[in-house]
């Protein structure tokens, strides 16, 4: 056996141990009895252990010693054994002990997070998100000169690998231009049109699962290797043979959990499409956050939001649901969910209005992490870039800082790759409509399957073969370009 | 820090990789979709191989040759010791390549069985049980010697710690002629009754489902901390805050899933009593098999099959689901579900013949074991031994010796653990009885809350402290002592 061959088996072992990690997560959001917590806790923390000493054990770092030597193999062997690297290297950068202050400094920090939020109140958790904070910049210390990054750039690189901050901000200091231009015209246009006609409710759960299902059947998730069920935050996790998407249901509203739900299918079908040949290896894995995230979107904002999807939906939910036909007319579906308007939550933004979002965040977390905010000054910061971004000021903390749990769980440098997912989405629908010109055609007739099938042999079934920009590049035939996310919200809000 | 010390935190760590296996364990068999069944498979493999070498490593018995020598410490810590040393006696006793080849036997063998079954057809499984059976005998003999016992009590050991084929042979021949009598007797008194009214359905799933669950939090449960699902087997999984249940519903008939629910909420009720401050640790877990089934059948067949606990349930099985009122009168009832048959399927037995079935495995597991019974001429005997014992053969192997898993699946001494279980749960209701002389009063209130109280005293919380009969001894005054279940089956069936 050589070396890389012990490694493979190595990185299985570990992978096996993080799908069972990822079942018991499934678990505690989607079934697990409230009296289970405290033990789930336990498990999850012994297999993170069990996980990450397969990965920091010395046998690993003299395999991948010895791997490095060896010749022979692939593109996809040398990017496996690469990726083996940098995970080895980032588990290891952390001394242990900061390692469990910072699982320990989380967990408070999110406890005490969960009740600020209700009341409100961000000095509750101050000095919680203080320590967390304090404890982040340490580990990004640590990990900046192991990766060759800059701090914050270590902590980006966890999610989305090979994005630095240098290459986002002018892609946003761009976003930040066309909005200032195109959310004036895009409400004075909205309030030429006047309101949307409102599907009326009540639509029980049972009836809107039952929909949601058949939708992301129809989509291309096969249940015979995934499911669907409820939980609080909708979540898609599981495994590539197993996975396992979540959604809520608002009886009074089913656009939230038919929209989620085909957002969960975009990154459901991304790990249902991973190449198996590589599975249970790190370069048989996603290509990181942005790129996940791009795939989500490009279902559920590209396509099932398109005109000519809605034009096959209408008809589908009227049957579904019964009501005014009206209601279920393309034109109006557009106008109710591709509403533009500037609001205080991220979670709750349309597509135009969410990069602005991230780019608040984007801003506020490298000065939070080089030192230049302190904590107790971010509720005013936030509010002044929300004020620059929008031009309206959160009217209290729940609305503003308090919002998103990740900072409060030790969380920084993934927000970026929202809006990189946006991006990039664009991007992959403008060359898929380039490769079938018909594809609207398809959306019409309800069918995804065109398009899923063009993702996976162009995204999906390269895992992380390649970096982000060179699997756009592969895929598009450029890196990153934010013109085509521009091109398509000019498109479908201005024209 | 104490050696002892030191192995609790070991055996704890185990449990909890326990505890995650039992979690993955239950979703392969409630929720999993069918796809998922090769990974799983790989997760339950790593995960048991973690906990296993949890046990066996060298750390783990240099920690036991020390804490033998430790002085001090509890009865619990001496039980505990014990325990530990035998589990680490048990799981080092087997060299690595037997335990190996016996985990590819028993999965190789359990999947032909599942197709001989069905096609009724023992010769197509027979090579695979040879060879299951080759090796069961291969380990048995390695375990005797290091665990003082013979071949055959050492699997029997496995399930029920403490009890041996000569405590439970004289046992078992007293319950043969008993039945011998018996049995004819009943079947006269049921002849001169005449066949019972059945209800009339159908009985929707969900209505069914929501009684049970009812049902079973009346009975104790709580449901904070357990779950009711549905799979093609019920069983009682999950773990002490976090116990998972499962039924399957027959919308024909739901007096299987009411009477299946409460004997797995027996089951539960022990498990979220097992004593809390020894969680995790040998001495905090359940007494055995037989004593587990105890606690299954005290709730299902001793309660809830009582005429006190029917008179209370009839008026709500009418209220559930309507139909003719006599259907649901006491008497009518008890005929229903206390009707005893000659029949060929151990699961489908009542509790008077059921011994006959055990007995039956009972006798023919220690000739394979001992090699005095050849594998191909196992339906032979089987029928010899059913017309013995029932005067009834069966008409194909399906019905005969393929009809349950546990062999198949290398699962030899674990029969007697359910006629434990019977008898046990006899003596330990008389014992109730005695010390609570209103019982029925109360089940005929639907109130087992002084049963599964009193349960929890005597039973549950003492965890594994004590040997089967030891246990049985400080609950009731006395071992196992079969009279109580003679003399309930008398009462209940010939009075």
């Amino acid at each position: 056996m050589t070396a890389y061959e012990a490694l493979t088996a190595r990185f299985a072992r570990r992978a096996i141990v993080n799908e069972a990690l990822a079942m018991l997560g499934w678990d505690a959001a989607a079934m697990m009895p409230p009296g289970g917590g405290a033990s789930r806790g336990d498990q999850l923390a012994v297999l993170t252990g069990l996980a990450h000493d397969m990965l920091t054990a010395a046998e690993t770092a003299d395999l991948l010693a010895q791997a490095e030597t060896e010749t022979g193999g692939d593109a996809w062997q040398a990017a496996n054994l690469r990726l083996m690297r940098q995970a080895h290297v980032r588990a290891t950068a952390l001394p242990a002990d900061l390692v469990e202050a910072r699982t320990r400094a989380n967990t408070a920090c999110e406890q005490v997070w969960r009740e600020a939020r209700r009341q409100s109140d961000f000095a509750m958790v101050r000095p919680q998100l203080t320590e967390v904070v304090r404890l982040t910049r340490e580990a990004a210390a640590a990990l900046a000169p192991a990766l060759g990054l800059s701090p914050y750039d270590a902590l980006m690189d966890g999610y989305q690998p090979g994005i630095s901050a240098g290459d986002v901000a002018p892609i946003f200091a761009d976003y930040v231009r066309f909005l200032a231009g195109a959310l004036p015209e895009v409400e004075a246009r909205q309030a030429r049109l006047g309101a949307p006609l409102r599907p009326v409710g009540p639509f029980p759960a049972d009836q809107q699962e039952a929909l949601c299902r058949r939708l992301s059947a129809a989509a291309g998730l096969d249940f015979d290797h995934a499911r669907l069920d409820r939980s609080t935050h909708p979540f898609c996790g599981g495994t590539p043979s197993d996975v396992r998407i979540t959604t809520r249901y608002d009886e009074a509203d089913f656009s939230q959990s038919l929209m989620g739900v085909m957002h969960e299918t975009g990154h459901a079908l991304y790990e249902r499409g991973l190449p198996l040949r590589h599975a249970r290896q790190p370069v048989g894995e996603a290509a990181g956050m942005g790129a996940h995230e791009s795939q989500s979107l490009i279902v559920e904002m590209q396509a099932c939001r398109s005109d000519a999807y809605l034009s096959w939906l209408g008809p589908v939910l009227l049957q579904t649901f019964g009501g005014d036909p009206a209601v279920y007319q393309t034109a109006n579906l557009a106008r109710l969910w591709r509403h533009v308007s500037r609001g205080f939550i991220r979670v709750d933004a349309d597509e135009m209005t969410y990069p602005a979002h991230v780019i608040l965040r984007f801003e506020l977390e490298q000065v939070l992490i080089s030192g230049d905010l302190a904590v107790a000054d971010l509720p005013g910061a936030w509010a002044d870039k929300l004020r620059g971004l929008l031009g309206i000021v959160p009217p209290d903390d729940r609305r503003g800082c308090l919002q998103d749990i990740h900072w409060y769980d030790g969380g920084f440098g993934y927000f970026p790759s929202y809006t990189l997912g946006a991006m990039a989405a664009a991007q992959l629908m403008a060359a898929a409509r380039r490769a079938m010109p018909d594809l609207d055609a398809a959306f019409a007739a309800g069918d995804l399957s065109p398009l899923t099938g063009w993702l996976r042999t162009h995204l999906h079934g390269q895992g992380s073969l390649l970096g982000f920009n060179d699997l756009l590049r592969a895929a598009t035939g450029k890196p990153l370009d934010p013109g085509d996310f521009a091109a398509h919200l000019t498109a479908r809000y201005l024209n």
